[in-house]
């Protein structure tokens, strides 16, 4: 019946079509794209392409014809195609973690005088190991919420601790493990009640949940792009840095390519306009390759509809776990209220743990998570209804 | 004369064959493969096949099967290849602005106390703006030293500088401009009398000059890896750190990659042991794979004999410089001793601002480097001598 219903899904779903855009692969469900979005079949070509026609034929002259500024010209593709950002306020460069470095001590030396850091204990390890770097080496003070994992971080517990004395708040807006989604405009006004930037982390929402940055006065964000973005493991992280606070902040790794003018090559570094001056080393132009092609699709497809066929893959996930896997002990960690929810799904049992390294070489794929979890990530572009319920039910056998 | 005595030199040169091995392009003379090395045809087959068998196919799976250990096996890999040195002391990540961030602050902190940092004014514009960077946060002290462009930075300079104050030394081993070939063995041992660590950005000599970072002692180092490893547009860099030293260095950015367990995913940073603590986001695997390519035809070839074709290319140059362009008023800013000089030739004059953009639609393709030098970067795998006779003489012909 769960596979019967699977169908009728399918069936129905209006984007179905764009999973012939992806590599195919030998497997029999593909439960991980949160972690690592599959390779569009263009990629391979335009791969090809960019060899032979721009790096291998342009040469050093392609600099000159927009690689230069591939980090605000992607940039601005992303903010325009999933952060709800006018031009100018997003950059790719480097990994989520250096841009978060780069983003949290400029916003800390944007609130000189205050000495706090508001972050939760359920983000990503990356978000709290750079803070604890930051707040050991500025001699800042970290204020820890302790996240109910069925409630994520609310807006009550970020006003209840930022306070003077605080000048960041970081949060995640999906949260990595349970996929609760946290709400971004009432918690970022509450940050600004109390006089605090906010940094927010958009890894697990970007590209499948719509963002409004500029609406919901969002400071500062960082994402990964080889989640729902598909741009391959590895590939350049961006920042947001909105608009109105670009020429007051400064960020710590002076290089050549955030300077004014790199070409000039003169002593002193000036900080370039804008939100360059967060660039610091040569822009990744090879890995930024692929995901422009997801890019492209999601346009394509729509991030309403991306959102509302993700709305109803997690709601299909579990409505399967009802039927098949709480049953035999299995407890969901994600929200039911699809409002409070991203785009992926976390079941907690004991044997997971054991149980992922076999599910994988069955091939079916999902992510394990400390301390039990079994991580269903459902990137709406690639996966199929019947994807998440052959999936699941090979899980459940497995179980049993 | 000039294309006569080229072609006969193409005809002697034992790695003549490799330039076969490179996508061609439809122009008269690439000069500038020092600041970006052209592609390998091999790399789009591998490009393509990695889409399709790896991240396509293995899909998550593949970071167990490899991905994640990409930093320190690229790394002894560019170790072996060209650092001479032993595994474990390289790392592949980030730009060479983050990891010079990254390492001098490492290096700074593990000489507490002292407050100096030695630096030159003919340095790259990116080491000097992260070292000005670090100085302001770190309320340490900037000692300039004034290198003369003719003679580089010597060991005298650096001895007479360097003192109890000082913590660490960083400079070019090819200086960016005059391709001046610094003695790392004597400068390293200078700075190490004084009680300093010292730190070697590789950019212009990795992969073209052979190195043995090991036999002498150096500290640290940072490398590029889209010049002379054709790793393409802003291919991930490297950085080496002493064995002896790793364990008592810290650097900032502390992310979930250079933590002791990953997937823990516990609280707490702690940092990984070796040089993979020198590691803060996601590995950037698709960015990595063009170096791999060039870096088994490094190896193929052999370094000795790249860097005799190197100084033959070099010498070349020169000779054709002093039969058509020294008597037009061109002068020479390069070493004429082959032991002191890299694998470019700069040569200066006031016309060149203005000539090389029509030189480069003319199909010959040098670099400009301010205030008025044409530098013309001779990667000797895909390099020849005709190649070198044919664009000297357009530009003398341009000039006349």
């Amino acid at each position: 019946m769960t596979l019967e219903q699977a169908a009728a899904l399918d069936a129905a779903d209006p984007l179905a079509g764009f999973r012939d855009r992806f590599v195919p692969a030998d497997i029999v469900a593909y439960l991980d794209g949160n972690s690592l979005g599959r390779p569009l079949k263009v990629t391979r070509e335009n791969l090809v392409r960019f060899v032979d026609e721009v790096w291998g034929e342009r040469l050093i002259r392609a600099w000159d014809e927009g690689w230069m500024q591939t980090p605000t010209t992607l940039g601005d593709t992303i903010g325009r195609v999933t952060l709800g950002a006018a031009a100018g306020q997003t950059v790719v460069a480097d990994s989520t973690t250096v841009l978060l470095y780069k983003v949290v001590r400029a916003a800390l030396d944007a609130r000189a005088g205050r000495t706090e850091i508001v972050l939760d204990t359920g983000n990503f390890p990356t978000d709290r190991y750079v803070l604890e770097g930051i707040a050991a080496e500025r001699g800042a003070t970290l204020r820890w919420i302790d996240a109910d994992p069925a409630t994520g971080v609310t807006t009550e517990q970020v006003a209840a601790v930022a306070g003077p004395d605080t000048a960041v708040v970081l949060l995640s807006h999906v949260a990595f493990r349970s996929g609760y989604l946290a709400d971004v405009p009432a918690i970022t006004a509450a940050a600004h009640d109390a006089g605090a930037l906010v940094v927010w982390d958009l890894c697990h929402s970007v590209g499948v949940v719509p963002l409004r940055l500029d609406a919901w006065g969002v400071d500062f964000a960082v994402g990964c792009t080889y989640k729902y973005l598909n741009g391959g493991p590895g590939a350049p992280a961006f920042a947001y840095v909105a608009a109105a606070l670009q020429d007051d902040v400064r960020q710590p790794i002076q290089g050549w390519m955030g300077s004014a003018d790199p070409f000039t090559m003169g002593p002193g570094y000036q900080p370039a306009g804008g939100v360059r001056r967060f660039v610091s080393g040569t822009p990744p132009v090879v890995g930024m390759l692929p995901m422009r092609d997801m890019l492209d699709l999601v346009e394509e497809a729509g991030l309403d509809a991306i959102r509302a066929k993700s709305v109803a893959l997690t709601s299909f996930a579990l409505d399967v776990y009802d039927a098949e896997l709480a049953p035999l002990g299995v407890e969901a960690a994600t929200p039911r209220d699809p409002a409070r929810r991203g785009g992926h799904v976390t079941l907690d049992h004991p044997a997971f743990r054991e149980l992922v390294p076999r599910l994988w070489k069955l091939g079916v794929i999902p992510d394990f998570r400390p301390p039990d979890g079994l991580r269903v990530g459902l990137s709406p572009l690639s996966t199929s209804f019947t994807e998440v319920a052959r999936g699941l039910l090979v899980v459940a056998d497995e179980l049993r």
